[in-house]
Formats: structure tokens, C-alpha cells, sequence
């Protein structure tokens, strides 16, 4: 391609959109599924199906352990998995501001493909816009994916029950803390890369050998902190944390430490958290440390029938405090 | 709602984007699927799903005969019935910029829902992002859609035969003319509205009757001249028009004749292509008239074995021009 840049043209509808999508695109994507017409014809197993979409308009759009391309694929695999579903198809629409790199969207669409064949999904259906310059901000891309719900599974944010262990897949806080770093000149050094990972084989195993697990949730937008009083509010139970069990890696802690910020409150894209009977515990922490992103999966804390509708900590010395309850702005443009 | 306008906080999946969504979302799409989990839980029939994406970008977001809502809703619905696909679940995900304001917003998704209910499709899953001021221009929708082909239904532009009549399903370029018109000021009055019209009980109507259908196209982006210049090429085969016979609105062959434009290569929104053995030209027709966004059904030529790659016109006076090749850019964000 001799343009180095999208063009106004490329989304036009035309012979440019045309030759985009043939040599960014389906050059990445290339399946039996993927089409030129109107809309890709699938087939799909028998069973109950999950259907998600998300949005992302991060910012960087390239950043320490992935890209938007990479992100727009974790994401939309994370929430078919939170159902307990194989993701099977997945569609992506590209919103192009004029004068983009086509290098850059390049780079963003072969991480879209090497991720998407990590989760063992399909790209099946694209869209490509272009907004004029300074209409939208790079690249945002809204992926939209359906999976079928592995046999007698269900879990939901109002199935939490007093005794259930609360599991988080890996150390909390990691992919709001870069983006801060890379957004946000405060002088710190700190060597932290977003854990922005596709964890559905990951929740399989877990969910083929305990089939009860009562919540997955990822921890993106909000982090821990706000998926956890989420679950709280909907099963009407209470949350307790062992303060000290919560992972977090040390240059975050640090980071959070210097810029007064709780760790909980900031975003994971390649961590969970799981909430099942207690008993099942060590079974769910042993197949997750087997497992290549969850190898930092840790027991946090408990559901409680007290402090409904809230998350509390129990602290070093044994004493309970409030976790303060989701704010108004967090970080924007996170994901 | 206090708030008059959408800020950062609403996009930052706190508690107010909770609230967001309940007071505008949740509101106009209530229905049973409508999930505060990750993800909708569906029961899909047997059979082949069609799965399609958009991302809508017009601007300015609300013109005559509709807006941008309305209009997410159309694309995808007419998508999946180029694919004779009954439109089943769609999701939206929404890309804000901060300081749209909230009426408008609720506009949008008011329109949305009316759309989706007059379709038969069910919004199940939405998600909400807000960037900056300046970083998008107002507001921008996906919607995606899954659908059920109808039982023994093979359309696509590669299927259309020498023989077969060429059919546009109301007059071209409507759409196209209208936001060009509110969009650039040439100091003309011209009493045009967008003719975004979700098509597919129109279509059932036909399939049901005229199962051997070809190829179905929604002529968006690019217009007619463009849909029919890409089936010439998937099928390999010539598309003659009448010229004569192409229906278009005297108001929009006025701007068009002022312009200097060709209405086949304006966008319409609520009307396709259809291409179907000729012996059926009349039957269609009479199936379409009788549907109310498809009263201006026109058979408007054929394809033939000539001109293969190719769109040519048939002049009043009976001499062949080749409508010139689709170009670069047309008119951006007309969808």
C-alpha cells in the first residue's frame, strides 16, 4: 500500500475501504467465516449462547503489555468466559481518526488475530469508519463477541452466598497502573506492564472440574473494589477482605503508595475474580496456578451474611474497615 | 437526572455510569434478556445464525427522517436481511463525547427501542465509554446482530445469474441527498428526508413467496452504483440498467442535477437491491408494494452475460454508457 496513512477514503464505502479491509484486515483475520457479504453465516452448537460487546477506546492505544488491538480481543473473550462461555465469533468495528498509521493498524489488527487464536475464537464480521482529523481520537474499537454456556453452568452477580471464598486470578491493579504511567508525567520509574491477557481456558479448566463456581467477573473498568460491591448489591451479601492476602505487585503497591491510590480501585484486564463455595477453594486455586495467566491466583476473602451491600477489610491487626465505596471518576479511558 | 450533560464520570464504570445506563438505557430497552451481568444469557433456535457489525458515525447525529439511533438499528436489522436472517438479538456500544447532552442522549435511545420493536429485535447487551471533549465528535454507535437465516435461504453477491432482474426497493440516494443538504450549506431549500426504514419484514414478505431470491444488498455506503459495481464483480457478470427506470425523488434529482451528482452512488438507508430470476420480477413487486417502507419498489434492469465486471445504462434514446467505476471518497460519515 503506497498510503501511509488512513485516508477520509478508506471509510468511504469505495475502492479504498475495499482495498483497507483486504490488506490490513482480512490479511490478519482470514478464517473460512470471514465474508464479503452483508453478514457472515455461522453455525452454532446447539445450547445457550452468551452475547457481549464492549467498546474500547484506550488511550495510549499502544502501552506496556498490549495494544488496543490485543485489549478489544481480552476484553470481549474475558465476558463470554464470565458466563462460562466458549466464545465462538467475534465481530470488531474500527472508528479511524484520518491521518491513523496504517503501520499502527497493522500492528493493532495482528494482535487482534494472535489473540483471538490464543482464545480459540473467530473474527467473522468487520466494519471499518473514518472520522475526519481531530473527530475522534486514533483508533477505538468495539468488538462484539457469542460463545455457547458450557453445560450446567450459571453464574451471575446475584448467585454470591455467605461462606463462598472470594478468588482474585492474579495480582490486582496492574493495567490501570500502567496506563496511568504512560498517560500522566509524574516522574516515576516504575517497570509494570498491563496484565491485559485472554483467560477463558484458564475459567474451562476451573469450570470443568467445579462446575458450581456461583460468580466470574473481570475486574476492568472499576477494578476489584467495583466489581466486588457490585456482586455485594445484587446477591445482598457482604464482602470481607483479608487485607494482606490481596496481590499486588510490588512496583504497583509502590506507584498506588506514592499517588494515594487503593489498588482495588484500579483496572485488571487479565484478572478475575471467582466467587464458590469454600470448600472448593483449594481445588480452584490449584487448577489456576496450573493455568499461564492465573499463575498469581490468590484467596482474598470471604462472603458474608453481615455488612450486606458492602466490602469490608480486616486489617493486619485484626480490625475491620470500610472499603470506601466506588467514586465518581476513576481514570478515564482505560480500556 | 441532575446533570444536564454526559461527563467522564458517566464513562468510567462507577456509580454513575450505573446510573446511565438505568435512566437512559435500561429505560428505553427494557426487556427480559437485559443483563447486568457481562453478558445476556440467549436461547437461539436451530438453524444457520447470520452475525453482522456497524459502527454509526453520521453527522449531524439527528437529520430529517431520523437519527443516528434510528439509524443503528436499521443498518444492522438490514444487514442480517441481506442474509435472510430474521433479526434475533443486537447489542449497542456506545462512544461518547463528554458534554453531549443527556436529552439528546435519550433521544437517541428512545429512537433505538421504537426501531428495534417495529423489527422484532431485542437489544440485550450495551456498553458505554466517554471520552474526552474534542476526542470524538458527539456521539458514536455499534450495534451488532445476530439473526436466523430462514430455512433454505442462500443469498450473496456472488449468486447472481445473467437473466435475472435487477429490482431497488424504493428510490436511491435519499439518504445521501438529506445529510449532504444539512450538512453543507449550498443555499438550496429542497424538502428531502433520509429514507432509514428497517426492511426486514419487507424482505420476509418476498422470501416467503420467492425463496429463490439471489442477492439482497442494502446499498448504504456508496449508494446502488456501488453495490451493483461489487456484485458484477463477485458474481462476474454485467448489471444493465434502464436509466429510465431508476426511481428517484424529483427533489433529490433536482440537488443531484445542481450538483452535479449521480443519486445512484448517494447512500440510501432503507433501501436495497434485490436480484432475482426474472420470471419473479413481478411477483416481488407486487409483494413489495404492499409493504409500507417498500411502496416505491422499481425493477430498474438485468443482469447479462456481457459486460462482465461492469454497470452500464441503458439511455432513453437506447444507447449503452458505462456508469463510471465507484471512486474514492464519497461523502464521509453519511452512515
Amino acid at each position: 500500500m503506497k498510503e501511509e496513512y488512513v485516508t477520509l477514503a478508506h471509510g468511504a464505502g469505495g475502492k479504498k475501504t475495499a482495498q483497507l479491509i483486504e490488506t490490513v484486515f482480512r490479511a490478519a483475520f482470514e478464517n473460512p467465516y470471514f465474508t464479503a457479504d452483508d453478514a457472515a453465516v455461522l453455525r452454532v452448537p446447539q445450547g445457550e449462547l452468551a452475547m457481549t460487546t464492549d467498546s474500547f477506546i484506550v488511550s495510549p492505544a499502544f502501552f506496556p503489555g498490549g495494544n488496543i488491538g490485543k485489549l478489544s480481543i481480552c476484553g470481549t473473550v474475558n465476558d463470554l468466559a464470565c458466563m462460562g462461555a466458549e466464545p465462538l465469533y467475534m465481530t470488531c468495528g474500527f472508528i479511524i481518526e484520518e491521518g491513523f498509521p496504517l503501520e499502527k493498524l497493522k500492528k493493532v489488527a495482528e494482535a487482534m488475530s494472535q489473540t483471538a487464536r490464543e482464545a480459540g475464537v473467530l473474527l467473522v464480521a468487520g466494519d471499518t469508519k473514518v472520522v475526519g482529523k481531530g473527530q475522534a481520537d486514533g483508533v477505538f474499537i468495539n468488538t462484539t463477541g457469542i460463545g455457547r454456556i458450557m453445560d450446567g453452568i450459571r453464574t451471575s452477580g446475584a448467585l454470591a452466598r455467605p461462606g463462598d471464598v472470594i478468588i482474585v486470578t492474579g495480582d490486582v491493579g496492574r493495567h490501570g497502573c500502567t496506563i496511568l504511567l504512560e498517560r500522566e508525567d509524574f516522574g516515576i520509574e516504575a517497570d509494570i506492564k498491563s496484565d491485559c491477557a485472554p483467560l477463558w481456558k484458564a475459567v474451562r479448566s476451573v469450570l470443568l472440574e467445579v462446575p458450581d463456581v456461583h460468580v466470574i467477573r473481570d475486574a476492568t473498568r472499576g477494578g476489584v473494589g467495583t466489581v466486588l460491591y457490585e456482586i455485594a448489591g445484587q446477591s445482598g451479601v457482604g464482602c470481607e477482605l483479608n487485607s494482606e492476602a490481596v496481590p499486588v505487585d510490588p512496583a504497583v503497591r509502590g506507584v498506588c503508595g506514592m499517588l494515594g491510590l487503593e489498588p482495588l480501585y484500579l483496572a485488571c484486564e487479565g484478572t478475575m475474580v471467582m466467587i464458590a463455595p469454600g470448600d472448593k477453594a483449594d481445588r480452584i486455586l490449584d487448577i489456576l496456578h496450573g493455568s499461564p495467566h492465573t499463575q498469581g491466583a490468590r484467596a482474598i476473602g470471604k462472603i458474608t451474611k453481615e455488612e450486606a451491600g458492602r466490602v469490608v477489610m480486616r486489617t493486619r491487626i485484626g480490625a475491620l474497615t470500610l472499603l470506601p465505596p466506588p467514586g465518581g471518576e476513576l481514570l478515564p479511558r482505560i480500556c
